[in-house]
């Protein structure tokens, strides 16, 4: 199976269609306001260069769910599963 | 009972509706200008990273009430209460 | 009463309201250009954090009376007073 | 009488309406391009800081006549004297 | 035959076309948003210049297929093959 | 006479007409993209300062006949001669 | 013969017309995205300041041949030779 290796600060998530009510009882909200969207880390990038050529780690890890904006990062199809490559910038929180 | 930790310079805050006039004496005028907005800080995350590297930790701490920019922030709902996930920098100050 | 604790760069100020003619000869003209405000200073955040990390103090102090710029900052009221928080970037000169 | 004190890298200009030709023989021209400004220095604020800490002191001096962009800075009577506050990037060149 | 060699952190990538679904089982879906693209490395720059002088190599290499946003670089034809001559930066993963 | 002291990276430039072909054979065309001027230096600031407080001296002199882009700059007259208060940025190349 | 000398990180470029099929094979393809450029490098600035004073020398060298975006630099006549001003930002890629 192909696999999906982002660069830098990219991650890559696996999309979870929204259920009305999850079993971790976390509801996107449609409000008004952009509906957020979650899924699952699959794989992330080797970090972030500073301006003084420090490489930070992403403080997002393999496995964890995380939370990010409504219009992030670019969609992809891998074995029939959707996929999204964004930036870490996207990403707000993380749910345990 | 599920938890939200926000990543970097992120915050959690559960949003307080507005009364006429709160407990503090605080009224968030509906002026022309944008209503701010309050709420309970629930989490925070683990600071910012600037270019040299350093990570600087938040000023705002779990437990304090804030004010903070009428379009901050994304909403989430856990177990039916209302949250905001914002950055700090879109926190004004702090309600003692 | 509640204390209003601005964060970071933030300042608080009291807004006093133009009369036509200030005791200190200051007048704001209505001019084409927008008019400018005025305000005591009733509250300072903890200062600016440069990109190397350094806290900058900031240069206003709690009972300056400040000139800033017309749509700066953000309208509260406490105890039937109005307050601004705005950033320290959006004050022009202290009045003495 | 009242004292503008600017902060930071702003200035205090006090605006010198423009006669036909002036003792110095400038004409700051009508053209089709904005026409730039002329006023004399009567404050100075205490530098600008640099995002390494540095405050660099202002080249412009009080007493100096300078020349300025067409709609810099804010501008408030003092005494029935019309002032300009503006930031020295605004500032092109002085006039000795 | 002519040779492209791009500079600093720009890539040189031949466009593969995008059939139904590839060997890798990767497909770019046609969705609302951006369909992104996907092609193989060719040609690498030197790398980046940081604010503080030091180079930084590119993470991708030749012969890496990598995925990037929709209306990433500019085209052009070496003896009829497409390639896209595009920076790092609008690379958003490899695919292996 | 009246002396224009540029101030940080500002130049000032006795802006020469456009003779149909100059001296040095240079034309510049009235193409569809914006016609470049042309003119020469009579004064230069004292340098641009950078984030770490290192002042670089400018590398165009007083005499250097410049090139520099058709809005540059702002326009002043002295003594019925036409000149323009522009920064180095907007410079070009210098002729020879 | 005048001699244009370009400044800091400017080079100057003779414009090569684009003939159907050059030389080397290269064919910049009139698609509907921007058609890139091409032409030979024949004056190059001293190099590129740097936030901490460093200067950083070009990449490209008198003699190169190189590949820029549509819309890059400032176009000048030179004893009727088409000439082109450009930022090294501005060029993608070297021929050989």
């Amino acid at each position: 199976m192909a696999e999906i290796i982002p660069i830098h600060d990219h991650i890559v998530v696996k999309i979870e269609e929204e259920e009305e009510k999850t079993k971790t009882g976390i509801v996107l909200p449609d409000t008004a306001k952009e509906k957020p969207q979650k899924g699952k880390v699959v794989a992330v990038g080797s970090g972030r260069i500073l301006d003084n050529g420090t490489k930070v780690p992403l403080e997002v890890k393999v496995g964890d769910t995380v939370i990010f904006s409504k219009y992030a990062g670019t969609e992809i199809k891998l074995d029939d599963e959707k996929y999204l490559i964004l930036s870490e910038k996207e990403v707000l929180a993380i749910l345990k």
